[in-house]
Formats: structure tokens, C-alpha cells, sequence
């Protein structure tokens, strides 16, 4: 019995040395110790102790996340529209005429002003040059080979590199436990699809944004989608809740934006019983991202930062909340 | 040493009775054992076998199936139809108009020559007065209700014990070796949600249908999504692969329905590389369920029926394929 006894005393103390070597290690290492942080980690773990009050299973765990300015920088002009713009500026040589027809010569001279001016006719006119006409499957290559090529004017990085840190360690720790993650999206569904499984872990189908219509066609036998025109869904403001109620079909627990086209989607997450998770991220850090809030033209933060300071959500502050708001920078 | 080996001699006899009480069963015991059931066990092989060329990961394993006439019976009459009809007559006392004026007087005195005489405004002022002006949440609790009382005409039972048993044991097959279930039917999305998944396995987040638009309300403060009348999809013919791209954002590799409303599904899933699954469901069983199909006013199967057989679908025959069409047969 002695070999035996002795192995016995050999496996505990292998297992003990594993067990120090691999401690519970912190799933959230970005994000600053501290009440936000604390906050975010007591709402997983009361939603997931099957002994407490506040549990709730696994299929209900459903958590909604804005994408622009919430999981990846917005500043300074929303990703999308950057790409619009690239894209005209690519098919300006097939179109001659925009050279002198607006909202088109206005992109191509750069003027900001004149764009601005063409005000929402001009934004159709340019969507419809730009996102439809082609099939789904074109659309997505389009989308692969802009963002392998486009770098952004500050950090000179790809935009899928430019996701903030902290949030892609949220959206993993949240999958860890049971969780199933959205994203909810004023940006165009099929923009988001082909990158954000990649950048965030999301896959195609967890993906609700603005859409336009389309059509179902044999083309030579072959069977596609061509992206029409005509808007389907603004997935924005009062459009979020819609949108996820359309492709969800269940009320979230949990839902995170940084803007006030994300109010309605708070709101909605608010209501209804049972335990939630309401976050707002306030970017406050111009040093290593942007500061911004009530009087920006891109994600305004206004009358949602008055209701969630007033209802008690979580403000995330960028520059104090966040150790790390980009993985390239040195931690 | 003695004890040690008759200790390993007996637990590794106890392992032999464990292992032989527990054979590999059969994970589709009511589809009869011929070419149909090993069509489909040898194409889930093909593309879990992570050794084959044909093999596909399991994010992309999607398979798509419609709802009535595939998943549950159509016969005599669509469900959602009997409880539109229903709904109309629970209703009718506080609409004494409805006795005078059509369609509603029509459904009220069971004149279907005359309910058919109205058309798509019949339809649709039917649907405004049975879908819309009600929460989300409301008409789930009224589609929960019916469900819960309302009987099937022929065989006495609730309609959801009247899905195909064979089915279901497919759909389990399928989520047991890595693949997503979508529903995707022509139904309203909103009136499958409810019960989907307690029916099927599959929860809402996965159903796709016909639907209505919705609106956003703050009602007292509380935020409420609300069904209005204004048609948004109809998840049928060319609109099953829109509805497919819309939510799914990728073309599935299998795809099963049962009449023309489907072909446009099969055809966009057979489309692209890699294997695929396409199948039928032909109602050859008139004794045990219903046998219709070119000339068949409801689930009408003409054209995908001979494109099915032209290309070498999956057809089941019913009668021959499935040992078992409801739960509730003796096996």
C-alpha cells in the first residue's frame, strides 16, 4: 500500500501545483477595478447563481449591443459613411457625369459643405450608388476588400483593429457565461456581416441593423439576392426596439450603447421583470480615442445621459473606466 | 496485487454491460430504414466528418425548414387560419357590427363561399382585427390561450401535438451534430415565437415568418412594442430566401418544405458549393394524415415537385418513409 499511498500524495500535490498555476484569471482585464467594473460582474453573477432569486436561464440571456461608438470607434465619421465615401470616389471613373451632378461632385471635390447641403435625397442618392444594385454575396466582397485596404486618418490601423478592448473582453465574458450577445445597430445589417464575427466573435445571423430590400432572382439559373434601393428598416432610436423584437422576439436583460439612437433600446431593456444591466459608454478620453457627448454630430449623447444617470444605469467613463481602450496599445 | 487485478477484472465487465446496454441508437426511429432515411444520415456524415472534403463548420451548418405541412399538419385547414377564425368569433360580441358587415359576417355564419368572395381586403381587414392594435407581449398571451383549448377538427388534440414526430426527431438530429434550426415559413412570425420552442426545440430567435410592422410605445411608461396592420414581409415564394438572407445573413445547406411556397428556399439552398440537403415532404398517407398535392388548395406542390424530382431531391413519401407520423401512434 505504500506506492500507492505515496502516488496518491504525488497526484495532490500535482493537482495543487496546477491549481496555483492556473488561477480564475480576470475575463475583464481592460476595464479599471472599480464600481463600473464591479457593477458589470455582480449583474453576470446574479443572473447565473442557479441559488439565487434573480437567475435566469440560459435562452433568456440575451444581450444587445450599438456597434458604432459602442464597440468600435465612430470618431471621426461613423466607419460606414467613410466607406460610402471611398466607394464613390472608386466608381467615379465609371460615372463620368458625377463629376458635375450633386451629391456626387460634392464627394469628389470634398466639399463638406455642399454634401450637406444635398440633405437627405443626396444620402439616398449616394446609398443607392453605393449599396445596392449588386447581390448580397458581391456586396460582403466589396465590404472584405475595403476594409483589407482602408486605413483609419488618426491611428493609420484597419477599422476592425480600432474595436475598443474592453468591450470585445465584455462580449466574451458575457458568451462565457451563457449569454447569447447582439449586435442592434444603427449601420447597415449587410455592411456589419462580413467582419463581425471575426472582430467580435458575433456571427452573421446575432447581427440587426438598418437594411434595405431585396429581391430574389435566377441570374443565368444562378440564385441570389440583389440589394435594392428602397430602405427597409432604420434600425435607430425608436427602430432598435423594433428591430429587436422582429429578430429576436424576446426583451434583452442586458443592453449597452453610447448614444442617444440607443435610448429607446435602454428603455425597452428596462422594462419588463426581473434583473438588468443598462450601460452607457461616455467617451471622455481625447487623448486616446475621443470626447464627446451632448453637442457631437456624431453620437450625441444628450437626453440618454440625463435618463441613465437619472434611472441609476452604468456611465462608463472611457478614460477613467478603461485601461486599455485599443489591443494595439501597450498595456 | 491480487484485489487490484480482480478490481480492474470487474470494472472493466461492469464498462462491457454499460457499453452494451447502451448501444448507438438509431437517432430517427420513426422514419422507415431505406434510401429516404440514409439519403439524409449520409449527408449529415458528409459534412461533420471533419476528415472529408465535404466537411463544414459547424457555424455554417444551417438548415432551414418550413413550419406547416413540413414541421406540423396543414390539414384540413392552416393553424393560424383556424385561429384567426376562432378569434374573430371570440371577439364578435363586442363588435355587434361584424353580424351585418363582411368578411366578418361571413366568418360568423361559417359561409366560406362567401368569405372567399372577399379576397385580399377580406383577408387583410381579417388580419387588422385579429393581429394588430395589441402588444407583442399580448398576443403571445392570446396565441398561448388558444393553443391551450383550441382542438384539431380530425384527431381531438391540441396543434402542437400534432407536429410530425419524424420531423421532430430530424430537427434533434440535426442540433445533435452541430447544426443551427431555423423555422422559416410563411406563417406570422409572431404567432410561432410562442410555442416554437416548447414544439420544436427551436426558440424564437430562430423563427422566421410573415410579418407585421411594429411601433414603439412608452403606454403609462412602460415600453411596449405594438403590432399595427400594415403588412411588413410575407415570408413566402421568392420572400423565404429574402427572409433567409434578412435574418440569417448566410445561405443555409439544408432546406426542407413541402409545397410550391418552397421552392424558392430550395433553389437559393442549393445554390452555392458544398453539399447540400434538400428535401420534400409528399403527403401520400390519407388514413393516418392527409395525402394532396398538385391540386391542393392549401400546400399546393406542382412545380417543386417536379424541380424535386428533376434535380434529384430528397422526396419523403409519407406513407412509406415515416413508421410514425404523430407522437401519439402506437409504434
Amino acid at each position: 500500500m505504500r506506492t500507492t499511498t505515496t502516488g496518491v500524495f504525488f497526484a495532490t500535490l500535482m493537482l495543487a501545483a496546477v491549481c496555483r498555476a492556473a488561477p480564475v484569471s480576470d475575463p475583464l482585464p481592460s476595464w479599471t477595478d472599480g464600481p463600473t467594473k464591479a457593477r458589470i460582474v455582480a449583474f453576470v453573477q446574479s443572473v447565473t447563481d442557479p441559488r439565487a432569486g434573480t437567475y435566469v436561464p440560459p435562452g433568456e440571456r440575451i444581450a444587445t449591443f450599438d456597434n458604432d461608438g459602442t464597440l468600435w470607434s465612430e470618431q471621426p465619421l461613423y466607419v460606414q459613411l467613410a466607406f460610402m465615401l471611398d466607394r464613390i470616389r472608386a466608381l467615379a471613373p465609371q460615372h463620368p457625369l458625377w463629376q458635375t451632378t450633386q451629391p456626387f461632385a460634392a464627394v469628389l471635390k470634398g466639399d463638406r459643405q455642399a454634401l450637406a447641403a444635398q440633405g437627405e435625397a443626396g444620402a439616398a442618392a449616394l446609398l443607392a450608388a453605393t449599396h445596392a444594385g449588386m447581390t448580397t454575396g458581391e456586396f460582403a466582397d466589396i465590404v472584405n476588400a475595403w476594409l483589407a485596404s482602408a486605413r483609419h486618418p488618426k491611428y493609420g490601423r484597419p477599422y476592425t483593429e480600432l474595436v475598443f478592448q474592453p468591450m470585445v473582453e465584455l462580449l466574451a465574458y458575457l458568451r462565457a457565461n451563457g449569454f447569447q450577445t447582439w449586435i442592434v445597430s444603427g449601420g447597415g445589417i449587410d455592411f456589419m456581416r462580413p467582419w463581425t464575427e471575426r472582430a467580435y466573435g458575433i456571427p452573421p445571423e446575432r447581427v440587426v441593423g438598418s437594411s434595405g430590400k431585396l429581391k430574389f432572382e435566377l441570374r443565368d439559373g444562378e440564385p441570389v439576392l440583389v440589394k435594392l434601393a428602397d430602405i427597409d428598416h432604420i434600425d435607430d432610436g425608436p427602430g432598435k426596439p423594433v428591430g429587436i423584437a422582429h429578430f429576436i422576439g424576446r426583451r434583452p436583460i442586458a443592453a449597452f450603447g453610447n448614444s442617444d439612437g440607443d435610448l429607446q433600446m435602454l428603455q425597452y431593456t428596462a422594462g419588463g421583470a426581473g434583473p438588468r444591466l443598462l450601460l452607457i459608454v461616455h467617451h471622455t478620453d481625447a487623448d486616446r480615442e475621443a470626447a464627446y457627448d451632448r453637442d457631437s454630430h456624431i453620437g450625441k449623447l444628450d437626453k440618454a445621459l440625463d435618463e441613465g444617470r437619472a434611472r441609476g444605469w452604468v456611465i462608463v467613463d472611457t478614460k477613467n473606466d478603461w485601461q486599455r481602450i485599443f489591443a494595439h496599445e501597450p498595456q
